[in-house]
C-alpha cells in the first residue's frame, strides 16, 4: 500500500514493513543531505503547535526545509483563533485547504485523529497529550536498528514515567511488533496505564509478567516492575520463574530508555513529593552494572534530572544521536506522505485487528478528561465511535484516545416486534454482551440512563439490584 | 492604475476595475497554483500579526510560499519591541527597510495607515481593530462572483455582530460600490456603527430604510432590521412600503452572511449576558425557509456557536469555500503590490470623493478610544488630520480610523485684518462652517478651548450661552 | 584566518582586519542585494529568542532568505523545552544537529557562549542579558564607516543608560581598537560598569580621564562624565587640563550614539523615578549646539523618549540606515561563517591577550546573578572558569559573562612535599598572588571554605584577623 496521502496518527498506522522502508529512504536521506533541496519545492507544511516544543518543532520544520518545502508555524495555542472558540476540526479543514501536508501537536488525546479525518491533507501527529508521538518512535526505533541491526529478541528497558509518557506508549507498541522483549521500570505511581498493557498483550499477542519483590534490585541486578515478550518468546516467558528472569537479564539489556518526569502532567497532591524523591537516576555508576556492559543509553530528551551529564561522552549514550537522527526520518516520513518519494509496498502485517466499532448512539461517552471527544468545543460535530475489543465484560475502546470504559449495561436496537415490551437491558456482563451483533449494541453507564430511553432492566439485571 | 508599490488599507484603496482584475489573475493562480513557486523568488514579506489569528496569518504567509517568496513572521504582540514601547512608525520603518511587503495586524483601529504611511514598502492591512479587513472582503466578494458571476442586483443579509465586525464593514462598502441590496439583521445592541452607515449613505450614494416592526420575522420571513439600495434602485426603495419590502425579500436571498459574536471587544456590561443568549443562530431549520431555498451561507470563519455544524455538508455553505479562496486572492495581491503581476489599468470609479481635510492645528482629537492617533506612544508625532465630510453640523472623520465627531466651535485662521478684535468663533451649526473655507478652519471642542488660544465668542455664540 | 565555522560571541571574537572584511562584503551585498538568493540554498539558520526583539530577529531572518536559505525560529522563551527546564548545553547540542548555523539571544550573560560551546555549528550572539550584542555593534561600526570612511581620531559621545545597555559595551570596545575617543554621558547612576572601563583601559591600553564639575555643561558645552582616549593619544589626554578638554570638545564631536533607558532592567528602588526623569534628551534644540555641527545622531533602537522626532527628518540622523544596515553587514556574517563566501586572512591584531585561566576548582563561582554559569539547570555540567587578568589585587574575569571578582584567599595546588603541614593560605593582596604558578592557583571566597579544603592561615593572615 502506497504511503502518499495518508496519515500517521498512530504508530500502528505504519506496517512493520512500512517502517523498515521508511528507515531505508532516512538512510537515503542522511547520505545525501544536501541534495534534497529541491524535492519539495513548491510545497507548503503547516507545523501547529499547541504545547510548548523546541526539538519536534525546529525538528520537523528543518525536515520540510532541507527538503526544499516551505513551513507555515503556530507556536502559541494562545496566539490562535482556537482561543475564539474555534472548534479542531474547522481549523484542520481551514489549514488543509492552505497547506500540502500538517504536522499537529496538542494537549488533547485524540486531536491529531480529529485533524486527520478532517483536514483533506496528509496529518502527522507530533504529540497529542498523553496518547501517541509516533514519529519519536520512529527515531527511536531507528537508532536501534542502526546500532543493532535488527530489533527482534533484543532486551530493551523502559524507565521512569511510563504513566504519562506518550513516548513511552508508542515505543512498547512498536517493540512489541517488532518482537522485542521489553522490561519496565517505572518510577513510583508512574506504571503504564492498564489500556497500554491491555493492548500490548490483546492485540500484538505477548505476554506480561509482573514482579512484587524483584524491583528491590538485589544482588547487582538491575530493578524491574514487570516483563513483555512477544509471541514468539511466550512459552519460555511461561516457563520461567523468577529467578530465571534474573539469569536471564544477567545475560544483558541491550537499551535502557530512560524518560523524563513529565511534571507538567502531574497532580498537585502531596504525594508528588515523593514520586520526585524516588525517581530513578541513570548514571555512569549504573552504567557499570555487568549487564550495562553493552547497554545504549537512550532518553527521547528534554531530560532534567533522570539522565546524569557524566554519561555525554559515553560511547553507550545515544540520546543526542537519536535527536539527529530525527531530521533524515521525518524527511523520510514527509517525502513519502507527499508522495514525492515512493517505496515498494509491503504486505501488510498479520497482527492487524478489525475490531467491530460502537457508535455511542444514546449516551456513552468517552472518561477520559483529557480526550477530545469530550471537550467543549468539539461536542457539537464529533462522532463518539469505540472498538468493541472485548466482551466479558463489555469493553469498548474510544477510537480517539484509545482508553477504555466497561459499560455495565447493554441492550440490542433490534428488540423483539419493535414491542416497547421486549425493550430490555442486561447486564454487560451477561451472555448478552457476545450474543447482541454490534450492528445493534446499544450500551449504558446508568440504569437511569437505559430506563430514560424506554428500557426495562432484564430478569438478571433485576434480581441483581 | 498600476497597484505595484501601492498599499491596501481599506477595501476603498482599490477601485471597482481593479478588483476584478485582481479576480482574474486570482483564478490564474487557482488553475496554475503549483507552477508559481518561482514568481516572487528572492522576496520577503514580513508578516506581523499583533492579534491572534490562525487563518490569516497562515493563509498570507502561505500565499507568499506559493510565490517562491520568502516570510519573516512576528505572531504575538508580547514578543516585540513594541513591549517596549516603541512607537508603530519607527517599526513600520525599520520593517520596512529589512522586507519588500509588509502584512499587519493590529488591535488599534488605523495602525495599518500608520504603517503605511512610514513603511516604504507596499502595506496590506490584515484587520486593525474594529475598523477594515481588507482582504477578507475581496475573499467574500470573490466567492460571490466566483458562484453568482456578478455581484449587482444580489440581495445580501448580514447577520450578527454588526457592530465590533471589521469584516462587515469592509464587506457592506463593498457591496454598495458593487451594487448589491443589502440586508441588515444585527444582534441585540449588535447595530451597524453610525459612521458606516454614514459612509453607505453620502460616499456611495445608496440610501437605508429601517424597520422597527418587521424583525419579529413574522410569517416565515427572515428577521430585518434596515435594508440598503444602490444608487441604481433607490427610487425603488422610496417607493416601498414595508409592506413591499417583504414582497420583495420573498425572490430570495442570494447570500446570508453570519458573523461570530465578537466576545472580546465586549465590555463587561450585565446586559452582554442577553446579547449572547438573543444572538441570532444560522442552521439547517432556517435554510429550509422558502427565501434561503437557492442562498450561499458564507462566515468569515472562526464561528462559535452562530453556525450550526448540521450545514456543513450542505452544498449551500460557503464558508470553508471562503476560507480556501483567501491563497489564491491573496496571491494575487501579493503578487500585483510587488509588482512582478500587472494589470491593465481600469479607470477611477465615479464614487471617489475628495473631501477637504483639516489638520486639526489647535488641538481637536479624535474621540475613538481605540483610534491608533491618541495612543500614548504615537502622540508624539502623529499628524492628526480629518476629512470634512460635512458641514451642518460640522463632521470630520478621522482620517486613521475613519470614526466621524462633530466639534461644536468654529473659528477661522484668516480673521480680518489680523487683529485681535476680529478673532471670533461661532457654533458649528451656523452658517459659518459654510463659510470658511477648508485651508483656514479651526475647530474647537468647548468654549474654554476656544477662548485658551484668544478666541472671543461671536453674538450668536453669546446670545445662546 | 578564515571565518568559516567560527562563532560570534563578543565583538572580539573578530579581528580589525576581520571586521574590515567583512565590510567589504556588506558592500557587495548591499550592490547587489536582490542576487544573492541562491548563495545559502539549502542551509538551515535555527533563529531562537528567548527574550522580547522585532528588529533584531527579523534582521536575522531576513538577512538569511536573502541569501536563499531557510529559517526555524523560536520566538518565545515559553513556548519551548526550557520551559521544561532542559539546559542550554542539551538544547545547543539538539538545535546544532539539526541546523547548519545558530542565532541566540537568552537573558542570561554568557549564554551565547555556552551554545557556541556545545552546538558543533558557528553561532551568532544576538544579545546574553547585559553582556553583548556584537551585531549590533557591526551595524554601529558599518555605520560610522560608511559616513566617515574611518574610525581613527573621531570623537564618538555615548549618552544615556551606559549601565544595562549591552549595546554600548560591546560598542565601546570596538571603538577603542578602532582608535576613537570616546565621551560618556551616562544617565544618573547608570555609568559605564566598572568591569567594562577595566576592560577598556587595561586590554586595549588606552586611558579614562573622568570630571566632577564639567557635566553641568556650562557655557554651551554638552555634558561629559570621562573621556577615554585610545593608546595613540594618551600622552594628549595626560597633558590635558579639564579646560582644555573643552576645548579639544568644541572641534565638534563625530556620533552622538544614543541609548535608551532599560527599563526592563532596572530594579524597583525609588531612586528608579529619578533616573527617569534626569534622563538626557537628544533633540533639535541640542542639535543645534556648535559642537554638533557635522554629528551624526546614531541609536540601535527601539527608543522611547530620549530621542525626538523632530530629528527624524534631519540629514544627521543615521539611525534608520543603522537598522537597514543590519541586514546586509548580517548577510556577509552568516556567509562568512557558513564558508559560502570568503575573505583573504588579516593577520591578528597585537590588542589580543593571552590571559592564563583559572578554572574554579575548589569552589570560587561568578558573583554575576544573571551569569549563565550560576544558574540551576546549567550547574550540573557547567565548567566554571575565569581569566586571570590581574594579580595585585587577585582579579578574575568570568570567561562566560566577562563580570570579574576578587576572592581575598588564595592558595597553591603544589605545596611542599604534598604534606599538610604546607598546605597553606594567603592573603590575595600579598605577594604569592604573583608567585603561585596560574595552573597551581587555588581561590578562596572565605577563610571557612579555605579550611574546609584543609588550608591553613599563612603568618600573614593570621596576624591579620
Amino acid at each position: 500500500m502506497a504511503l502518499v496521502n495518508r496519515s500517521l496518527v498512530t504508530i500502528d498506522d505504519l506496517s512493520n514493513g512500512e517502517i523498515e522502508a521508511l528507515f531505508s529512504l532516512a538512510d537515503e536521506m542522511t547520505d545525501s543531505m544536501s541534495e534534497q533541496f529541491t524535492l519539495c519545492q513548491g510545497k507548503v507544511l503547516a507545523s501547529l503547535f499547541f504545547e510548548p516544543s523546541t526539538r519536534t518543532r525546529l525538528s520537523f520544520e528543518t525536515a520540510m526545509h532541507r527538503l526544499g518545502g516551505s513551513v507555515v508555524s503556530v507556536a502559541d495555542a494562545k496566539a490562535t483563533s482556537l482561543a475564539k472558540g474555534e472548534s479542531i476540526a474547522d481549523m484542520a479543514r481551514v489549514v488543509g485547504s492552505y497547506a500540502d501536508i500538517i504536522v499537529i501537536r496538542h494537549p488533547w488525546e485524540g486531536a491529531a485523529k480529529v485533524v486527520a479525518d478532517y483536514a483533506g491533507v496528509p496529518v502527522i501527529n507530533a504529540g497529542d497529550g498523553g496518547h501517541e508521538h509516533p514519529t519519536q518512535t520512529l527515531c527511536d526505533l531507528y537508532t536501534i536498528v542502526k546500532e543493532r541491526q535488527a530489533i527482534r529478541g533484543l532486551r530493551i528497558a523502559l524507565w521512569g514515567d511510563l504513566k504519562h509518557g506518550r513516548t513511552v506508549h508508542s515505543l512498547a507498541y512498536a517493540l512489541a511488533r517488532f518482537g522485542a522483549t521489553i522490561l519496565f521500570h517505572p518510577g513510583q505511581g508512574l506504571e503504564m496505564p492498564e489500556h497500554v498493557i491491555r493492548k500490548l498483550t490483546t492485540e500484538y499477542g505477548g505476554e506480561l509478567r509482573r514482579f512484587e519483590a524483584v524491583d528491590a534490585g538485589g544482588g547487582g541486578l538491575f530493578p524491574l516492575d514487570a516483563i513483555y515478550m512477544t509471541p514468539s518468546q511466550p512459552h519460555q516467558l511461561a516457563m520461567m520463574p523468577d529467578v530465571s528472569v534474573q539469569v536471564e537479564l544477567e545475560m544483558g539489556v541491550d537499551a535502557l530508555y530512560v524518560t523524563r518526569l513529565q511534571q507538567e502532567r502531574l497532580s498537585d497532591n502531596a504525594d508528588d513529593e515523593g514520586v520526585k524523591e524516588s525517581y530513578p537516576v541513570v548514571d555512569k555508576k549504573l552504567l557499570n552494572e555487568k549487564e550495562f556492559e553493552r547497554t545504549m543509553v537512550m532518553h527521547p530528551l528534554p531530560r532534567v534530572g533522570e539522565l546524569a551529564y557524566d554519561l555525554d561522552a559515553d560511547p553507550r549514550s545515544m540520546y543526542f544521536k537519536q535527536a539527529a537522527r530525527g531530521v533524515p526520518v521525518r524527511m523520510a516520513l514527509i517525502a513519502l506522505l507527499l508522495g514525492v518519494k515512493e517505496v515498494s509496498s509491503p504486505e501488510e502485517d498479520d497482527w492487524k485487528h478489525d475490531y467491530p466499532v460502537y457508535c455511542g448512539g444514546l449516551g456513552v461517552r468517552c472518561r477520559n478528561p483529557k480526550c477530545v471527544s469530550i471537550q467543549d468545543t468539539e461536542v457539537k460535530y464529533i462522532k463518539h465511535q469505540f472498538q468493541i475489543v472485548g466482551n466479558q465484560p463489555l469493553t469498548l475502546r474510544c477510537i480517539y484516545c484509545e482508553h477504555e470504559i466497561y459499560p455495565p449495561y447493554i441492550a440490542s436496537s433490534d428488540w423483539h416486534d419493535g414491542t416497547l415490551e421486549s425493550k430490555k437491558y442486561h447486564s454487560a456482563n451477561s451472555h448478552w454482551a457476545r450474543d447482541i451483533k454490534p450492528e445493534n449494541l446499544i450500551a449504558f453507564d446508568t440504569r437511569d440512563e437505559a430506563e430514560s430511553h424506554g428500557f426495562k432492566p432484564s430478569h438478571f439485571v433485576r434480581n441483581n439490584c
